[in-house]
C-alpha cells in the first residue's frame, strides 16, 4: 500500500477535534435578516460555515465537517470513531441497497465469528503478509492469559473457508453465496481519517464459490456494478471501473477489481470498494474440493468483495463545501428543514395560523415520503437555524415568513447551490420530492463533469508530471509490469507530495494505436492506466 | 450468575458436533411411499428425523438439531458459532421488526467502537464487577505490545457514556434515545450452547437518557412491550414480562425488567431480553448533567435495553420436536418447499406437464409473497427430501403427484403437526398464506397453553420443590430479599439439578391476601415471584 506523506494524513486531527467536541459550540446569536421571499430579491445572508477552508487547508476543513455535522466524534481509543445518526443513518441506506442487490443476485447473509485461530490466520501465506502488521491479537479473558492467542478478523477469508470446504462436496453444493454486514478491525499506523482509513470499521464482505471460473467472473463484474450504483445513484459521486495492476491487487487474488473515485481538492484517487477474483489460490490452500459432473475432483472458483464506511468519506470529500456537509438527497438523513420565522410583532392569531400551516407542510412532505423536520425552537434566530442545517448538509431549507404566509408560498432553499424559488403552499407537496430528484441529478452531473475535467491523458512523461502537479489523475499507455510501477511511484514524488500509482485499468479501455510505448519505460504499452496520487 | 450444573451444559458438544460437521451425512436413500393423496389415506411414512431424543436426552437433541438444520457450524475457537443463512435469515426478520418498532419510538441507530479503554470500563464499579472476569483483552497489535491493554465490549454503557455527557448539556438535548446493532464479546468459562450461550454474540443495545425519571420509565415499559412482541408475535413463544429481583438485576441498574421464556423440556426458563431502567447511577459517574428549564444542573435518568441472538436459540428449544427443527412461519426462512414427485412411468408430456404445474405454483405463491422454493432434484427420492425439509423446520411441505395432478389438487403437509390436506390448484395462492396463518397462531396457542401448565402456584416450600420435581416454574409469594433468594438457591440444589432462582417478578400480580407469608422464609410476602431453574 502507498506511503502517504501529504498533509491530510500527517495532520493530527485527533487532539484538536477531541477538544472541540468536548466544548461545542455555544449558539451564536448572529444577527441576521429574512430574505423575505421576493423574486430575485438580493439581502445579506449570514454565511458562518465551517472556520477552516476546504481549498486552503483541506485536512483541517475535513475534520471540522464531519464533527460540527454530528456525523463522527472522536473517540478515545485511536483511529476508532463514533458514528453519529447522521452518518450512521446513510450507511443504512447503503446497506439497504446492496443488500437487495445481491439479495436478486442470490447471495444469502451470515455471520460468521470476530475472531480467528493463529493456524487459520497463516494458512494462505500471501494473504496474511498483506495484513500481519496490522492484525490485534486478544491474549487475555478477565486476568487469566489465553492458551494462544486470538486474531480479530481483519478480513474474513480465513475465518470462512475451512467451513466452506467442509460445506461443499459436491457440484450441487455450488454455488455457495455469502455475504455478512460486519465490523473489522486494522490496527494501522497510519494517520487516520474518520470514514476513509480507521483501525475499526463496518463494511460487508461477500464470499462466494463456484464450479467455474465464468461464473465467477460474471460475478465479479455483477458486484462491480452494483458498487458502482452506490456511489452514483445513491452517493452522487463518479467512479471509474477498473481493473487493479498486479501491485494494486488484492493479495491471493487471482485478479481485483475496483471502483474508483478521486477527490479534486486534494488531487487524489481513492478506492471507492473492491471485487476480487480468487481464482483457486484459496481452495487449494483450504482444500475447497468438489466433485463434479463426471466424478473428478476439482477446486471451486472463489469471488470475495466488499464496500465499507469509507462511501461516506468519500461523499463527504467530493461534495461538501466551505458551510459543511453537502448530502444527496436519497442518502440524506433528513432531506428538507423547515423553519418558521414569526415576525416579532406577530398577533397570538398569526402566530397560531403561521404554527398550523407549517405542521400541515410537514404532514403533507411525510405523507409524499419525504424526510423532514421542522425546526421551530424559539431560542435561536433563523440566521443560526440557516448555519446549523447547511452545516448538516441537509438538502432543502423550507422557510416560512409572515410575507411568504401572505403570499401563500413558502421560500426554498437548494444546499448544493443556494438557489431559492417561492412555491405556492397548495404545491410543495408535488414540487418538492421533484426538486430533490433535480438535486440528486445536479450533483451527480456536477461532480462527474469535475471528475472529468481532472481526468487528463498523457503519451510521456512530462505530460504525466504536469497532470500530476494540476492534481489530476492521467490516462496513460504503459507496459502493466509491476517493476515500472515501482519506478513511476519513485520518479513521481516529490518534496511535497507522495509519488503516483495505479488506481485502475479502466474496463473502458480507448483505442491503443500499435506500436504505442509505454509513458514511463519506452516500452510496449499493454494498455491505458488510470494513474494517480491516492488514499 | 446461576451456577450451572445439569446435562446440558455439562455435555461437551463441540467434539461430537464438529465429527459431524466435517463429515456430512451422505444422502439416505431409504424406500419411502408416497401418500397419495387420498383423504384419511395412511400409509407409511419415512421418519427419520434426528438420531437424539428432545425428551431423552435435551443436549445431544438441541445440538444436533441446530447442526442438521444447518442453522449453526460450530466453529474452533471454543464458544463461538457460525450463524449460517438459515438463523441469520431469522435475525434478519427480528432486526427489521425490532428496528422499525424503535425507530417508530423516535430512537435513532448509531455505531460506537468494539473498543473501550481500560478507565473508562471501570468508571462503574458495580457495572464492571459483573463482568470483569469475561472481558477480552487485545494487548498486541502485529508484533508490537500495545501500550495499554483495550477491551473489547462486553456491552456499551462504558463506550457510549463518556460521550453523552460531552453532546448532553441542556434539557434540549433530551432525550437522547440512541440503539445499535453490534457484536460484543463475553469470554465465559461456562459450557458453551449455541445462540444462548456463546463468548460473541449479536445483539442491539439501546441507551437512552432523559430530563425525568417518568418518561425513562415509560419507555423501559415500551421496549419491553417490543420484546415480548418479537417473542410471541414472530417466534410464537410465550413470555412472561417482569420486574427482576435485586439479587438477579443488572449491575448498577435502578432496576431491571425483562421477558422470560420457559423450555418445558428441559423445566428451565430462560431470560429472553431485558430493559432496565439505569436511574441516575451511570449519570453520576459519567456526569452526564443538563441544564434544566430553571437554570438547575441535574442528572439525567437513563436506561439501557437489549435482545440478542438467544431469541433464536429459545424458539428451537420450545418449538423443535424429534425431526428437528419447527420454525414459525413468520421468521421462517423458507415457508413452502414444493416437491414434485414424478412416477417412474411418466411419459415425457407428462413429465413436461407436471415440471410446468410446479413451476407455475411456486410463481403464484411467490406473487403471493410466500417464500418459497421447488425442490426438484433427480438425485433424491422424496422420502429424504421430506427428512431433509422436516430438519429445517419448513412450515408447509406441498406435494405434487401424478395423482394429485389428475384430480388438479395438490397434497399440503404441516411441520408442526403433520397434518396433511389435499387443496385445489386453483386454490393453492389463496389457501397457503392463510395456512401459515393458521400454524402461525396454533403454535403461540399450543406453546402458550403448554407454559401455563408449566406454571404452578405454591404457598409453601414442600409444594414449592415439588413443582420444581415436575419440571415446572413456581409462582410463589415471597418477601423480596436478597438473602432468602439466596437460601431459596442453596437449599433447592439437588444433586441433580442446580437450585431455582426468581425468573421475574411478574407485572400482571395475581392478588396478595393480607398477612401472606413468604414460601421460603415465613416472613410478611410483598409479591408474587416467578420462580424456576433457568439457563
Amino acid at each position: 500500500m502507498a506511503e502517504v506523506t501529504d498533509n491530510l494524513e500527517k495532520l493530527d486531527v485527533k487532539d484538536k477535534a477531541a477538544k472541540k467536541a468536548k466544548a461545542p459550540a455555544k449558539p451564536r446569536k448572529e444577527k441576521v435578516q429574512h430574505p423575505a421571499g421576493g423574486k430575485g430579491d438580493k439581502k445579506k445572508e449570514t454565511k458562518l460555515g465551517l472556520k477552516a477552508s476546504k481549498a486552503d487547508d483541506f485536512g483541517a476543513w475535513y475534520s471540522e465537517a464531519v464533527i460540527e455535522s454530528e456525523m463522527i466524534s472522536y473517540y478515545d481509543v485511536s483511529g476508532c470513531y463514533i458514528l453519529r445518526p447522521n452518518s450512521f443513518s446513510i450507511w443504512e441506506k447503503i446497506t439497504d441497497f446492496f443488500d437487495k442487490g445481491i439479495k436478486e443476485l442470490g447471495v444469502q447473509n451470515a455471520y460468521f465469528p470476530l475472531f480467528v485461530t493463529e493456524d487459520a490466520l497463516n494458512t494462505e501465506k500471501d494473504h496474511v503478509e498483506g495484513f500481519a502488521a496490522e492484525v490485534a491479537w486478544v491474549t487475555k479473558s478477565g486476568q487469566s492469559e489465553l492458551d494462544r492467542p486470538i486474531a480479530i478478523r481483519p478480513t474474513s477469508e480465513t475465518v470462512m473457508y475451512p467451513y466452506y470446504a467442509q460445506w461443499i462436496r459436491s457440484h450441487r453444493d455450488l454455488p455457495l453465496r455469502l455475504n455478512q454486514w460486519t465490523n473489522v478491525v486494522r490496527w494501522e499506523f497510519k494517520h487516520p481519517t474518520p470514514f476513509i482509513r480507521t483501525r475499526e470499521f463496518l463494511w460487508q464482505e461477500g464470499h462466494t464459490a463456484f464450479a467455474t471460473l465464468p461464473e465467477a467472473e460474471e460475478e465479479v463484474l455483477q458486484i462491480l456494478d452494483l458498487y458502482a450504483k452506490v456511489y452514483t445513484d445513491l452517493l452522487a459521486v463518479p467512479v471509474c471501473k477498473g481493473k487493479k495492476s498486479a501491485k494494486e491487487k488484492f493479495a491471493g487474488s487471482l485478479y481485483s477489481t475496483s471502483v474508483e473515485a478521486f477527490v479534486s481538492a486534494t488531487g487524489r484517487g481513492v478506492q471507492g470498494a473492491t471485487s476480487h477474483c480468487l481464482g483457486q489460490n484459496f481452495s487449494k490452500m483450504f482444500k475447497i474440493e468438489f466433485e463434479a459432473d463426471d466424478g473428478s475432483k476439482q477446486f471451486a472458483w472463489q469471488n470475495s468483495w466488499g464496500l465499507s464506511t469509507r462511501t461516506i468519506g468519500v461523499m463527504i470529500m467530493v461534495h461538501g463545501d466551505d458551510k459543511g456537509i453537502v448530502m444527496p438527497p436519497r442518502v440524506a438523513p433528513l432531506q428538507v428543514i423547515v423553519i418558521p420565522i414569526p415576525a416579532a410583532n406577530l398577533t397570538d392569531a398569526q402566530r397560531a395560523e403561521l404554527s398550523s400551516t407549517t405542521a400541515d407542510l410537514v404532514a403533507q412532505l411525510k405523507k409524499a415520503g419525504v424526510r423532514v423536520q421542522c425546526d421551530d425552537r424559539d431560542n435561536y434566530r433563523p440566521g443560526w437555524k440557516y448555519n446549523h442545517w447547511e452545516v448538516k448538509g441537509v438538502p432543502i431549507r423550507l422557510e416560512l415568513g409572515s410575507k411568504d404566509m401572505e403570499k401563500k408560498s413558502a421560500m426554498v432553499a437548494r444546499r448544493d447551490t443556494g438557489a431559492k424559488e417561492a412555491i405556492m403552499l397548495t404545491d410543495v407537496a408535488a414540487r418538492v420530492p421533484a426538486l430533490l430528484e433535480e438535486i440528486q441529478a445536479d450533483m451527480l452531473a456536477r461532480s462527474s463533469a469535475q471528475f472529468e475535467e481532472c481526468k487528463e491523458v498523457a503519451t510521456t512523461w512530462e505530460d504525466f508530471m504536469a497532470a500530476l502537479e494540476r492534481k489530476h489523475m492521467v490516462l496513460a499507455p504503459w507496459a502493466d509490469e509491476e517493476e515500472v510501477e515501482d519506478d513511476v511511484r519513485k520518479r513521481s514524488a516529490t518534496a511535497d507530495a507522495m509519488g503516483a500509482k495505479t488506481l485502475c485499468i479502466p474496463l473502458e479501455q480507448p483505442e491503443l494505436p500499435p506500436d504505442t510505448k509505454c509513458f514511463a519505460s519506452g516500452k510496449d504499452a499493454k494498455n491505458w492506466a488510470l494513474w494517480g496520487r491516492s488514499y
